[in-house]
């Protein structure tokens, strides 16, 4: 096949125009949601570091503040909460529809569809105002930990396990998984990685929920995009992947040696690397943290090993450095999730930041729509 | 709120970076599979004039085209025919899943719900390899009339259909949907429509396909986002909101009157404008060729008036010309259609260009992550 040198499209830029292949650099739009700034390692929400809001405050207030820009009052936190605590039972339809899916079905693609199903099953699915986008956010955010959970259980042959709704948003989701409450350390450890992992700015799955919004589909159809995007490797798919690492490396003292193949072999190594990030990303120190409390509770100071002579010898090999699913990746493990189940936690963390990002995608929108350069066939016509 | 002027959370872009807001004018990738030349109000397939392949081809032609990169010899399209013939009945666990969902779902939503679900039955989901990669793509365009014809009849109370494969792709579908076979203009008049919307290069629904690929996610995650971002009425969804308009206006003779007051009431006329084409859309005249048969076999000249007549108007008021979506909105009326089926008549096309440039992406693939600039609240402190 013959091939032209690539010719634009665009009648704004007449040849070879500038391929942004990746829209490494592009600046997109403003956001008010977070900030992300490599240059000082640091991450806010809504104007706070996020380390201080990993210390300080719960989940449920993280939620609240990127939703509605402020943290909560008490009595504001008490309502919030009343109405997520209210949701959080797994609907019936969505069971009976999670029950037809196989077990070969990747817990993304479980959890996507039931999202599918949960926007197809809302009257409400095309009111778009601000008040309808933020009740569906809240139903997503309450119901997706009850859907995460009974598969890992179903998947284990378990019954499903009711919500409590004496509990917080991780002791309970904790409880639905594990028919019970475990200690402080591990709610904690798990509430700091839902913070964490709740809003990260033009991100690929985030963008993805911001481009279908542009076309003005609904909410629905935007976290069931976004949900598919995180799925990746690359993206949130990255902290399942890093422990089937640590599973192929095995110990510690193995770990140079692998590294040196998979490099020589080309592979990406999974849990290190960041598009925006070049000199470590702002969440990994406060997850390491959590970690590490989980490696002296669990009594794994072999993973722990592990996990530091893998860093190092990629430290010193590449000088590419972990981002957030390197720790979380093996706190999850530790917890007791099944390897798989990890993206979907991820889910029930960023649909906070996608939702807000969709409503604010909406209040100023232009159809995200670019441009691609041709670098096909010439033209050329139908014999006959 | 405080806010901070703009500030890039780049380090390449220092000071106030520009902001490519809906990415106007902004070459993501180069593509070989369709080119966009607003200059010469042209679309080529592959290097083929689309009104040539539009007059000359089949929709399964045409889809091998956009697959395989050149047309089908005889032989292949035999082939080719007879594994879309093999898979085109009906999956029975989507059907289970979508008697599940109530009469009010949006048939986009019913639909996205069934390729979620035949994604997450296919064990095959994540084997990314250019093989199973086109098995899976022409496994969707075989399934999808089958989901597209058995939701439009079970909103009518009528029973399933099952597909007939001595027939044609176009010919099987409105046999699907209807219970029998209709004229060949109709059949035409389809086929052509298929064709038109098959493809269309970085649109909003592909652009999403290719961002979710970026991470790395299967084929069915991409899928499942370009429906959802068809669905908005900026996108495909103006196809059914072109059908609303008409019935608003009711008469030709209406027409410039009801313009007036929507213009002034600042609202979008549906099925007019496109962020690319600014002298008319390459495909209108073909598709107003196949309507101006429709009106005349189904003996409609006052919806033909009627189109003429908004049209008009809408050209001297704002010279806003018609997209794709005008004349297919009133065609897939006339055929019978409900108004609610016309963007998953649209996806059953378009699934063809989606997948394409999802094998496209992959081949080539850079993670799609923009920036944003940050607009939000000064750097504060958690108190207490
Ligand atoms: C996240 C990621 C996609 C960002 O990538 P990017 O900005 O597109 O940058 P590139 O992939 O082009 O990487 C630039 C260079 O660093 C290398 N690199 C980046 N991350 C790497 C990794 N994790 N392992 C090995 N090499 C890596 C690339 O191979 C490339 O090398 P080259 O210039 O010799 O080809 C990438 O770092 C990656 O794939 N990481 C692993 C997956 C992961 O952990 N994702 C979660 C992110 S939160
Ligand atoms: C397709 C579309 C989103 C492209 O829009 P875009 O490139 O983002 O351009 P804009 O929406 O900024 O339009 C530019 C100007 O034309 C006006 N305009 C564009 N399409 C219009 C329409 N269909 N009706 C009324 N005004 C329209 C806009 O209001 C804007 O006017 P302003 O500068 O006074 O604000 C837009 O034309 C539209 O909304 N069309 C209707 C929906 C439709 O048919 N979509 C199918 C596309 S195939």
């Amino acid at each position: 096949m013959r091939r032209s040198l690539p010719v634009s499209d665009s009648s704004a830029i007449v040849e070879e125009p500038r391929i942004h292949k990746g829209l490494a650099g592009v600046v997109v739009d403003t956001t008010a949601i977070s900030k992300v700034n490599p240059e000082t390692n640091s991450l806010l929400y809504r104007g706070y570091p996020v380390q201080e809001l990993a210390a300080l405050c719960s989940f449920e207030q993280v939620a609240y503040l990127l939703w509605h820009g402020e943290l909560p009052t008490e009595e504001q936190l008490a309502e919030f909460e009343r109405v997520e605590r209210a949701q959080r039972a797994l609907p019936v339809a969505v069971r009976r529809i999670i029950d037809e899916l196989p077990l070969t079905a990747h817990p993304m693609d479980v959890l996507r569809t039931a999202v599918s199903v949960i926007g197809a099953s809302d009257p409400r699915a095309s009111d778009d105002s601000p008040e309808a986008e933020l009740e569906k956010a809240i139903g997503l955010y309450a119901r997706i930990p009850a859907i995460v959970a009974y598969d890992q259980r179903r998947r284990h042959g378990d019954d499903v396990v009711e919500p409590r709704d004496d509990l917080g948003y991780s002791a309970n989701f904790l409880h639905m998984t594990f028919g019970d409450v475990p200690e402080l350390v591990v709610v904690d450890a798990f509430d700091v990685s839902m913070i964490l992992y709740a809003e990260h700015s033009f991100n690929a799955s985030t963008f993805t929920t911001r481009v279908i919004t542009s076309t003005l589909a609904d909410l629905y159809s935007a976290v069931v995009g976004g949900i598919g995007a995180l799925k990746g490797p690359l993206h949130g798919g990255a902290n399942e992947a890093v422990m089937h690492t640590f599973d192929e490396v095995g110990r510690a003292d193995k770990a140079a040696a692998w590294l040196d193949t998979a490099l020589a072999e080309k592979r990406k190594i999974m849990g290190f690397g960041h598009r925006v990030y070049k000199h470590g990303d702002s969440r990994v120190p406060t997850m390491k943290t959590s970690l590490d409390a989980l490696l002296e509770h669990y009594d794994r100071p072999d993973l722990g090993a592990l996990y530091d002579a893998l860093e190092t010898a990629m430290t010193a090999r590449k000088n590419i450095l972990p981002n957030l699913d390197y720790p979380s990746g093996p706190a999850y493990h530790l917890m007791g999730f099944d390897t798989e189940t990890f993206t979907p936690l991820f889910v029930a963390s960023r649909i906070v930041g996608w939702t807000a990002h969709i409503m604010e995608q909406r209040a100023s929108n232009s159809l995200i729509r670019p441009l691609s350069a041709y670098s096909g066939h010439d033209e050329r016509h139908v014999e006959g």
